[in-house]
């Protein structure tokens, strides 16, 4: 029933209540890898991201567009009798639930875990939360900017004197949600053997932490709190590690140069490569602790090679020598690097209403082949596919339920 | 065989040929759901993630320990003939095994996808490259900043008129691993019924993708490259986003306060929160739209309230109010809240030769429990162990393997 080439996770149900990012970039994630996923959205607007960002005039937006491919959608209103009666025989028929409402919401509903594990044993429940369970925090409302200021990520992101920045990545959304993903898959591992059930539940506080570990270790070594540092590496240590400006001067036309202390053939490579071969086996620069000491140096003669190339082209001679070395790309460059086409990393979703959309999918070769995305769906697009399929009703039945307001 | 109260996994065997950060956080989170991860290192120095930071005075760095808790270490000098023998007998015990070498450095060493697939069929081998198969970068080298760089990970970073940034945070690394764990465990499901093996590859310029969507959203919207906007969000339309100073006016000492679009409450109960609830229903202030024409205003009256407390005590306070609110935290303030160590997600690894260790574990709650952290091994600590368990080698068996340098 996969509606792409991976199909990892045939047979696979999941029931989705998710909304925004934090939820959808986990389930998307399985709908990638062959689950069927569906998404049981309010009649009315359905997942606020179809309309709380914008897109094309009067359509899903972008942002939903990019959460939510390959996945399924059906109606239900949950605060009618009907519609609630409807999503619990759903509920039956499903491996995983998951859901990212507000701090209580889904019990109010009458879908707590105790509740669910009584109509379905065996099913996967998976919550995520802005704050954990017996933390202070835990009835307070969470987005990823929070998450990001809380989970330690804002205070190591930014300029070493300035304020704390916040990274253009939505790491409290979608790194909550891939974390989330491993521990789905892990459970439903077991349950395919066991049929055991089990309730998961990830903050998005908490999983944080999972991204900071390089700043705890050098706060375990220098015994006081990780600093930001621009674009250098935390600790500061490593010489040369940073961007280094390129032609024409634009606001990313940097490079990002750095020299392992693991490996020093690469600082040689790149003294070769800038003209300074003079200079290998120079005391004063041939250990990273004696470039410390001349950093400003080390960076001048760096600056003076990089300043004089754009780029690319700075990249792929440093590359070639064994340098490692990478252009600051932007975002726009990246959304028309052909590589990315070519290699199906970015692929066209064909929306019905929206159009052809151009976005990244799930950035993985399986055998040399990649998931094929397919659209987002129109809000309750499957409906009717999904209340046959999983549970065998009847037009009748759901004509009847769509008069009464269920759907 | 779990070495923790998170048995998913159990009986599933990983060969990790993995070092420094995306490859080990990758099986880590295998070990952690109940995998038996084995490391093959080389006898000389190991993982070079284990001496290239620092760490307790002669022993493994702490960016080990915590990249490399709950698996084990067995030696084999892979440039042997005996040693590459042994590893090809390990290879065709194992379910999964996972390299992250430079480019084409373990087809090399002979132990390619064609190669080991024909020892074991079944096998899922992952690899984690710099730059994906047939992009122009290929064969270049990669370290985390390298794919943050031309990621566009750090175009969307930093102030607004200052240069790109890195954040702390080591997505290149972990980011990529974190997806990696996705598509192996895909990959087991459908082994578990099917015998399959499988090719995985991701590269980590690609990986990053993943985590920029949203900048990618605001692309699609204004036809420009993403611009980074501070610690505000990307697209800037939305105010008040962004952090307000507190006391006593250290590096860290702000709170972010949030009013999401898709719900006006927000909006209000900030208001009410600050004193200012004579605005409420002023046109001037009442739409998102409009608190945008007016933002240095509406960031003042924010400042004037929140400058006058801490950052624990602004959040407090408007979190139960119900506005989203965050105190920016330092990874020191992180490391000594009481609330991770109450709820397991962050343990104490007690190291046999480092002592005792407070990491961040694996941030998800199962069925309530949370995993066990195990000590990070030290090097070769189980090759004994694990060539008797997995091969059914005798004591002379091993000592003679040793002596021959194998090992």
């Amino acid at each position: 029933m996969s509606v792409n080439g991976v199909n990892y996770l045939a047979g696979i149900r999941v029931l989705d209540f998710t909304q925004f990012e934090a939820g959808p970039a986990c389930t998307e994630a399985l709908a990638w890898l062959g689950a069927e996923v569906v998404k049981v959205e309010n009649p009315n607007l359905g997942d606020p991201g179809r309309k709380s960002f914008r897109g094309a005039p009067g359509q899903d937006s972008w942002y939903f567009l990019l959460f939510n491919a390959n996945k399924k959608s059906v109606t239900a209103n949950l605060k009618s009798e009907r519609g609630l009666a409807l999503v619990k025989d759903l509920l039956r028929q499903a491996d995983v639930c998951v859901e990212n409402f507000a701090p209580g919401a889904i019990e109010r509903l009458g879908l707590s875990y105790e509740e669910v594990k009584k109509l379905n044993p065996g099913i996967i429940y998976a919550q995520v939360k802005g704050f954990g369970t017996g933390s202070p925090h835990e009835k307070h409302l969470a987005f990823d900017m929070i998450a990001q200021a809380t989970g330690g990520v804002m205070s190591i992101t930014g300029e070493r004197d300035g304020p704390p920045a916040k990274p253009g990545t939505t790491l409290g959304d979608t790194g909550t949600g891939m974390l989330l993903a491993v521990s789905i898959l892990g459970a439903l591992y077991r349950r395919k053997s066991t049929g055991q059930g089990e309730r998961i539940e990830i903050a998005m506080q908490d999983a944080m932490l999972q991204y900071i570990r390089v700043a705890l270790a050098a706060q375990a070594t220098t015994g006081a709190p990780a600093q930001r540092n621009g674009a250098k590496i935390l600790s500061g240590v490593n010489v040369p590690s940073g961007i280094y400006p390129c032609q024409p001067g634009g606001p990313n036309d940097y490079c990002y140069v750095y020299t392992s202390r693991a490996n020093p053939a690469h600082w040689h490579s790149l003294l070769k490569t800038i003209g300074r071969a003079d200079l290998i086996g120079d005391p004063n620069f041939e250990s990273i602790e004696a470039r410390a000491e001349r950093e400003p140096e080390v960076d001048a003669m760096i600056a003076a090679w990089t300043s004089q190339r754009d780029k690319r082209e700075a990249m792929r001679i440093l590359g070639a020598a064994g340098v490692p070395a990478g252009a600051v790309f932007d975002t726009m460059e990246l959304q028309h690097e052909k590589s990315f086409e070519d290699r199906r990393i970015m692929q066209v979703m064909e929306h019905p209403a929206c159009g052809p959309f151009k976005m990244p999918t799930w950035p993985v070769r399986f055998g040399g082949s990649t998931v094929s995305v397919a659209p987002a769906p129109l809000l309750g697009e499957h409906t009717e596919e999904v209340l046959e399929k999983w549970l065998g009703m009847s037009t009748d039945q759901i004509c009847d339920l769509r008069k009464c307001g269920a759907l």
